[in-house]
């Protein structure tokens, strides 16, 4: 085990560790370890199945169907397969090493990955910066061993990363959490238990993931790095973090690499800790250094970062951009409802969120009021909202909403739609998400979120309408929309 | 048909048209309305099976079994059943008469209804008072009608009521609205879309009504009487309504109904038009007094009502009012979680909501400490949120618990539950429901509500916990118990 003097590492702060050239050699570790060929696991148990190894173990064998070496000192056999003592014993194409052992333990280790040329390791076990004074010493440690070596080290104290059908670190019962299906969206988050949630909820909404990764102490590794990584993956689409804090000049460089890739793609943020509580709060569970809450929402905003303040801000901004809208030019909404209730409470919400519903013009509103079925006209009202009333049906709705979109001063729309209302059809998604096609109009949906509305949903969302689960998800949805049409004017990329 | 002269009472107001032995008499009607044994619906149509009238006679007679006449002048039959020619030539014994025709021939059957002594009467029919002035005009006639008969009336421009296997006049197709299980929440609501949305979303999370009633123009009855009504029921544990405006002396005497109702029971309502934007948009639909926004709160605060400001408080409150949840001393809130991120997140909200998480005195730590598994005394956090991470399982939980509740400066907890932690059962819910009871304290959860966490979720509500499906709503339940207590404690009914 190669220990070395930390007396002069532990002056130094985390920023200092790596200049230029390490960090692009980071990088790219990084795209080993979420498409590896061969794996290790180390810490691996013969006697106790369900230790977190062996449950890592299975998933990158078994679930994600990867050549695997599992590794223990005491040898044997798990589920049948070959145990190696060390991973100076394994073979020599391992890519990714996952090292579930107790923390004293972890510098060795690593100095045998390094020595093996393993580029790619998953630091899972606690017990370093998160515990105290010799934990951080240890992780001083680790992160000299890994430079050392150009390895490219995630956590420690973390789950590591789940890319849908590549990878699987999460060493979480599988029948416990769903996983969501394959797609755009890239999470990075500094709590395991958060990230497990969102996946949880993904999967509930089909919204598909390009990867999730769980950063733990974010010793070597930090949400930066991951923010330039997905930032150059065109698969990618949109990056959520969840961040509580950051270390010494970790701030600076996450939102100026935030402000380089902002004009190519969102990024989301939900930063823990922003209230006094909630700061105190993270002082047992990260030791970040929070900040000041205004002062890091300003400073997010200045930088093209969005802010989502809660869980449902973060699914809407999350499942919007996954759908690669178009930008608003403006902040001007038109809205259509069948419900006179649900145009009341649209306008409240977008009030509160600075979104406008200009009035429609006279003319206009007649013009509207026309292609309406002549036994309604005289009780559906075509101010902004426009209420067509339950006794709408499905033809009503998409030419009224062709001569709204056609409007010059309305940027966007917003399709309130009660699946209640006898004349509105299943067909009603497809229907007017190819009217809206003809027009170079921003528009998001407002579906509950159930099964038997599943026709509707299908309907507008493989046309490219997203649909919101709650007339408040639809209106933030328009607002994450506006937030970064916005910084993409303000920086000319627009 | 009784036409008489209007003039005069047009120059009245709408509060003049009832004095209080009348009012009295319209409250005692609605007990007949909710639960009639023998039903009439006038504008069923012999062509037509899918005509509201329609909709609504199937659902009388087949759905809640009610002995139902159909009624149109043309006779015949309906669904095999004899269809009478007018009220008049109908049985002596209709108890609740709904009324689906155009406006104009509202007034004649209304008087008919009158001459037959039927007591309860809802008006289904569009075309008054949000039509413009001949509207109006038609809408006093009839209200002067049903207050000459004193018949109780509700609409008109309505959908009428619901009550779970007793009476259902929501003419919406049964295939495309869930409908909610009996239960102790009563809901009003001025916007018959808003209401069916809340029925739906009711039934999803399992919190059952009493009654739901969409008043419409809620020309005669009023939301007033409503919460007197349901005020004096004992069956009704929580009292939802949805707003838009008043008429005018309405809203003095809705606050003054509450202040006296929420001495005995909650009463949560959203008030739609808060924002300018929003009050605009009431005129297109309601065409109601909306009043100033903060004017209006600020009645509610010291009046007792316990305003929602969206969707998810109104679902976070009802939920946890059905519970009869046990009132707060104050607002310091002992919260226990198995995730550090789920901590902070908690902490940010409860912050929001102005409730307290005060930290642990140092004895008090160790002595939660000392119950805990002794391998991961050294890796969970004390401070609140106290951590137990993810190693915890179900008796560290347990006993942890179980020694804050006792803690006197604790009003309240609030349980954290990561399901995902392997350490965790799905007894935990019942389990620590059983610990709960031993302490007399308000306690609260947050699980995802999601089928395969059934029996733990089942576990805590069957025992008195009820569970928010995320943190927030969570926090939001405990922010609704404690709006409630300080009201009770601020007119000395604690």
């Amino acid at each position: 085990m190669g220990q070395t003097s930390t007396a002069a590492r532990q002056r130094r702060s985390r920023t200092d560790i790596l200049n230029t050239r390490e960090r692009g050699h980071v990088i790219a570790g990084l795209k080993t370890m979420l498409n590896p060929k061969v794996t290790a696991v180390v810490g691996v148990s013969t006697s106790n199945p369900f230790s977190p190894g062996n449950v890592i173990f299975r998933k990158l064998c078994f679930e994600n169907g990867l050549k695997t070496y599992p590794i223990n000192p005491k040898g044997g056999t798990v589920e049948g397969v070959k145990v190696y003592k060390s991973i100076t014993e394994a073979p020599d194409d391992i890519e990714l090493a996952v090292i579930s052992i107790p923390a004293r333990f972890v510098p060795g280790v690593l100095e045998e990955c390094g020595r093996k040329k393993i580029r790619s390791v998953i630091v899972v076990s606690g017990g370093f910066s998160e515990t105290g004074e010799s934990g951080r010493s240890l992780q001083h440690e680790i992160v000299e061993i890994a430079n050392q070596y150009n390895i490219t080290m995630v956590g420690p104290n973390c789950i590591g990363v789940f890319v849908p059908d590549r990878v699987d670190t999460f060493f979480l019962p599988s029948e416990r959490v769903a996983r969501p299906r394959y797609g755009n969206v890239a999470i990075v988050s500094q709590s395991g238990g958060w990230l497990v949630e969102r996946l949880e909820e993904f999967a509930d909404r089909d919204v598909g993931i390009a990867a999730a990764v769980s950063i733990g102490n974010s010793a070597q590794t930090t949400v930066s790095d991951f923010v330039r990584f997905f930032g150059e993956d065109d698969n990618v689409r949109v990056i959520l973090a969840y961040i509580e804090g950051f270390g010494p000049g970790e701030g600076r460089r996450f939102v100026e690499e935030c402000a380089r890739v902002a004009r190519k793609k969102p990024i989301v943020v939900l930063k823990g800790g922003q209230s006094e509580a909630g700061h105190r709060a993270t002082q047992s569970h990260t030791s970040s250094l929070a900040g000041n809450g205004a002062v890091v929402s300003a400073a997010f905003r200045q930088f093209g970062v969005i802010e989502a303040m809660d869980e449902d801000e973060v699914m809407a901004y999350s499942k919007v951009f996954s759908f690669g809208p178009r930008p608003m030019k403006g902040k001007r909404v038109g809205t259509l409802t069948v419900s006179g209730g649900h145009g009341v409470i649209a306008s409240d919400e977008a009030a509160y969120y600075g979104l406008e519903f200009p009035p429609f013009k006279e003319e206009d509103q007649e013009a509207m009021r026309s292609v309406m079925t002549p036994a309604y006209q005289g009780i559906a009202s075509f101010r902004n909202p426009i209420d067509l009333t339950g006794s709408a049906s499905d033809i009503d709705y998409e030419r009224v909403l062709d001569k709204m979109l056609a409007l010059d001063y309305i940027d966007a729309a917003l399709l309130l739609l009660l699946p209640y209302a006898p004349g509105i059809s299943l067909q009603i998604g497809a229907r007017v998400a190819n009217v809206a096609k003809r027009h170079k109009k921003t528009v998001v949906a407002y579906v509950p979120y159930l099964d038997k509305y599943e026709v509707i949903i299908r309907g507008f969302e493989l046309n490219g309408i997203p649909c919101g689960d709650t007339i408040e998800e639809a209106v933030q949805m328009l607002n994450g929309i506006r937030k970064w049409s916005e910084y993409l004017q303000r920086v000319g990329a627009l």
